[in-house]
């Protein structure tokens, strides 16, 4: 492909780490404001995030428009990676970023991501800094954060974009699951496995039916909280005198005392079909240690992909502030704001909860992890629940527009199957 | 409790086998019916189906209207059980049971369920008739049998009440998890396990995005053609030559050509965390075949019970022929048809789909599977695709009435709770 002599001024964008229903939201959002500028003269996507930008794997977005139709497509429309920088600006891979944005007249790079990927955001902007102040006569690019991440743990944020419908999925699902368990008058445990290495939010509006004044799920664990194998048999035991079928919500990475992974020390022997280590969710852990310890009926739930894809369920609040931080974002960009990330605040008035947007310094985004507070610990204790209602009960109202209601979701839009048909 | 001298003419109606999003929708037909009828004086619910006739565990329904909510309910607000009836009339759980209706008057018995369930009604029904026989001045209850099952395998209907919820939750999460699995640039291999012991009418639904034009889901097995381990590895080989992520959705009742369960050879060896011997469903099964041909990244998702009890997502015209085939049922049962099940069927006229339904000797209902059809076993070919296509899309048309869907679904019936409540 020859270049134009002159490649016209270039907001690229991309999206990087794991999926949501929310990210082509905020995806949207930027493009609508990229396409509203009038110093924007070319929008281009580069697909597989960072990776797309070095391999000169792009597509040009100029004039699209069907952003309804982008916000209701799940996961990520122009790919992810998880490619992380190497520590070292003398690494060439920062020249070579460089050189690729420069060809094309990049002068906005909006990188739509979670803690790892603004961790990119950082050090390209730190990079660029650093070369600007070499050789002041550069023009080097704008590079801007924009938030996703379903496990709502970017600090600096109320919630994070994602969040809101993965919580609205978990509190339905649970609900279902709650009276799909219940029919038979047999004693039984069902655990259910919530997506979560570190942050139990997620887990938090599983237990949403019990906060809202049901009598289950019976139990939630999160990975903020130590996990007590013993107690957690004695309470199933202790349950089953009054209910027959046991609901525990539990995060991934819940941890003993002793900060293990639950499960973990006990991996060591066994192996699977093929005779290699066995290795299994903690859902599937305490299933095995519920059949030893009670012998009862019992069966692991994983919710798997479907809490961070469902799109037939999203939440049209995080739908709409997903796109309204997208659009923000990228104003602020354009205004030349570098190195920082847009925000989703909270405002409570007397007519109830608002969003507001905010920029935070990239530093204070990258790398934290913003956990529960301590002061939620005790989820047995009302005053908790009632903050946490309070806390998620506005991210998940409201049910997104979907495509195709009378037959199911259907007309996503799909870039990426796009570039791999042109074999890019 | 002391009982009246005279107990009004009574209609019992319970529920047994596994649940669905439509169960309740039966159930709310057949009492909308009820309640209208002059004949009917009292209506009665067994909890946890024949279980509940021999424990005396009932709630009065006379004059319950809330239909709506209750079709809005997932799995059984009158609980559930697995009971099978001995083949010998000389058992004394037969003249047990009679006594047990007696006593309450009941004039009808309506009994919702599955394969199993129609092997209760037509036992009962078997019996009654002997035992009228015998007796000619015995007032014996007409027993009636309506359909429920999301494995859609009930043969003498066109389809279940149950599937179309089923299979519009598994066209729609199969096409999110297309997207979510498609995101990174790396080979993967992602199998979806999907209910299904002996009839692949579930997976037929989860191929629903390919048989409607799309490229994926990439693999499609069922239990009714025989699965090679050897030909799916090479499937996936070559497969990897034109697309990154592989989907694949398997039945989990898949056997090989020896007949055997995929995977069961192959457990002996192995032992879980508990050096217990290990047991996993085939979705588990396949991945870690996977992982060792091809060592790729690869992940299964096991729908689980999400796929039948999802009440979010049903089915609008799944939801709707459920109350009519429970009050049609009901009518027929009222008018004093006995020993038969009510079914749904197919009518197709200019303005396209009609259900319509019928009554079916209980001995052609009972514990006879119906598989898919030998003729749509080449999924490959584009005729075979347009005739499932046309087979399941009317069933899946619509999204059912919801409660409370600014937060999510909410407000369900839960009389199985009431029960326990009450300490019976």
């Amino acid at each position: 492909m020859s270049l134009p002599a002159f490649p016209p001024k270039t907001l690229m964008i991309a999206q990087s780490g794991g999926p949501s229903c929310a990210i082509n939201a905020t995806l949207a959002g930027a493009l609508s404001a990229a396409s509203e500028s009038d110093c924007v003269q070319r929008i281009l996507g580069a697909f597989h995030g960072i990776e797309g930008v070095l391999n000169e794997n792009t597509i040009d977005l100029t004039g699209f428009s069907d952003f309804d139709r982008l916000s209701a497509t799940p996961a990520m429309a122009l790919g992810s990676c998880r490619k992380k920088l190497p520590e070292a600006f003398s690494d060439p891979i920062y020249e070579e970023i460089f050189h690729k944005l420069q060809k094309e007249n990049v002068r906005w790079f909006l990188y739509i991501g979670g803690n790892d990927s603004m961790d990119t955001v950082r050090r390209l902007s730190e990079f660029f800094a650093v070369k600007k102040a070499q050789e002041p006569h550069l023009e080097v690019p704008v590079v801007f954060g924009l938030p996703k991440t379903i496990d709502n743990d970017l600090s600096a944020c109320d919630h994070t974009p994602g969040y809101g419908s993965a919580a609205r999925y978990l509190y339905q699902t649970v609900q279902e699951l709650i009276r799909d368990t219940a029919i038979y008058a047999v004693p039984s445990v069902t655990i259910v496995e919530v997506m979560g290495r570190n942050a139990g939010w997620l887990t938090l509006a599983a237990g949403l039916p019990k906060f809202m004044g049901g009598e289950k799920p019976d139990i939630i664990a999160i990975p903020e909280v130590a996990f007590d194998e013993k107690a957690f048999i004695e309470k199933i035991r202790s349950l089953h005198q009054h209910t027959h079928s046991v609901i525990a919500v539990v995060s991934e990475g819940i941890r003993s005392r002793s900060g293990e992974y639950v499960g973990m020390e006990n991996k060591s022997g066994a192996v699977d079909v093929f005779g290699h280590a066995y290795l299994s969710g903690v859902g599937k852990y305490l299933e095995l240690l519920v059949k030893k310890e009670i012998g009862c009926k019992v069966r692991s739930i994983e919710l798997n992909l479907m809490q961070r894809c469902s799109a037939h369920i999203a939440s049209k609040t995080d739908i709409d502030e997903s796109f309204a931080v997208g659009m923000f974002g990228a104003q602020q960009a354009l205004m030349g704001v570098t190195g920082k990330m847009a925000v989703i605040l909270r405002e409570e008035t007397k007519s109830g909860y608002h969003a507001i947007y905010g920029c935070e310094e990239i530093e204070r985004c990258a790398n934290h992890e913003r956990l529960v507070p301590e002061k939620w610990y005790d989820l047995e204790d009302p005053k908790v629940q009632q903050e946490i209602v309070a806390y998620i009960r506005p991210l998940i109202k409201g049910k997104a527009v979907s495509f195709d209601d009378e037959y199911g979701t259907a007309g996503f839009i799909d870039w990426l199957k796009f570039s791999r048909q042109e074999g890019r």
